[in-house]
């Protein structure tokens, strides 16, 4: 639901300063601003779903559960610095953080392995939203190929490589169980796969210039008993709570929503 | 598959510099340091499984896809620091990764939300492993409701109070809709539970107290693209590839594995 390369609003008239901006903005963008932008992009939609046009830094920052320092520096590095006063144009911001994530071409994704969890990512409706189109499931299981969930057929792992090259996939997304991963792994990548989504539990090598994100659903769990443990007195279970380092100028308002990983 | 509190390995008996250092470590650990904690931990059982006693920090840094520096330096924060030559007890530092993140007690999880991600859920074996034991599946689906899933029933959502305080639910999984997302969390926090993991495509608002860990799908995705884009020539989509900020020290060896979010 967002626009396409071919027809940005019409506030993308670039002026010098934007070009200035732009060219500081691809001398890099940090990884953890990377990964704040696709929540920020989040909260914007859900603003243009509510018609909200302007947003101020501490708004967007509190839906999106992060301050608004770190807010202003992220989107500083995209060359958008909002209007003083006034705030960051929403359906503008949205075109810059898109274009910056390459949302605004569309992606052919795959899906291996179609267990609950590759149904439950094949129905994902957040995918479809931000351009990513599944163009292909498949399945080594000879009870599932064949079936059809959401308007695709299962096809036999064998036809790998040709769903590959035939569809154009160019993100794989590996949901087959621990013992299988890394083969399937190996297979996209030796196809041209240049970028694997893994929700696998295993640590998959991959060869340089190969991306690889992992999915493990029990980490975030993890996170939340560390804190669980710490309300509850702390990891010998009779201590006070004790005193947390606190990151200056981190951590949202309202709970520990996206409590940001910063390394000082 | 770890240790209980209760029969920690022998080697636990507690020097005077393991207090010192315990004590130091108590003072705080980095958000971002118990978020990797958990990727550590699954490396290690990875290495116990193949029966590997003794693992140096360069080679546990490459199983969790970070580098050796920041590796020991996160577990400096336990109080954790080798042996020069030799590295690190593999069945140890389970232990105190285990007890540092809480996982040496059960959980007792509830997931609301029964779909096909939340049977992929209510079947994910990293969950069992790591001692969050699911002990609700509640619905407000009059078709799934009574449903046997992994040795469930699944239970009415007007049961939800009830199933949480019976149980003793300290952690809640949203699995909903999006649209039903902020009514159950606000009936889970009304219920006594302070931890949420929210699967749902929402931003959650919680009191203070409460932890939220949102996981979205797609937000992984979006970070591939990125990359995706920059592999093909960068946002404009003609340009050569942009000089990165090489973070100093950082990144793993063989692909972007777990890209740590690290603001300079």
């Amino acid at each position: 639901m967002f626009r396409s390369a071919s027809s940005p609003p019409k506030k993308q008239a670039v002026t010098p300063r934007q070009i200035r901006t732009r060219e500081r903005a691809d001398r890099g963008i940090p990884e953890a601003t990377v990964a704040r932008l696709p929540v920020y992009l989040r909260a914007l939609h859900s603003l243009q779903d509510r018609g909200i046009a302007t947003v101020s830094s501490e708004e967007l920052a509190t839906a999106a559960g992060v301050n608004s320092a770190k807010l202003r520096k992220d989107l500083s590095h995209l060359g958008s610095y909002g209007t003083r006063g006034v705030g960051y144009e929403v359906e503008y911001l949205v075109y810059q953080i898109s274009r910056e994530l390459g949302l605004t071409q569309d992606w052919v994704v795959a899906i291996i392995g179609v267990g609950n969890l590759g149904r439950a990512l094949a129905g994902y409706g957040g995918f479809a939203s931000r351009g990513f189109r599944v163009a292909g499931l498949l399945d080594a299981d000879a009870g599932i190929v064949g079936a059809h969930i959401c308007g695709l057929t299962v096809e036999h792992i064998d036809e790998l490589e040709t769903v590959i090259k035939d569809r154009g996939v160019s993100i794989a997304v590996i949901a087959t169980p621990a013992g299988a991963a890394q083969v399937v792994c190996d297979r996209v990548v030796a196809a041209g796969v240049t970028s694997v989504l893994n929700f696998a539990p295993v640590v998959l090598t991959v060869p340089e210039g190969v991306d690889v994100r992992k999915v493990d659903l029990s980490i975030e769990l993890q996170i939340l008993a560390f804190h669980e443990q710490r309300k509850a007195g702390g990891p010998m279970g009779d201590q006070a709570e004790p005193e947390y380092e606190v990151l200056e100028g981190d951590g949202p308002s309202d709970g520990a929503q996206y409590i940001e990983a910063v390394d000082a």
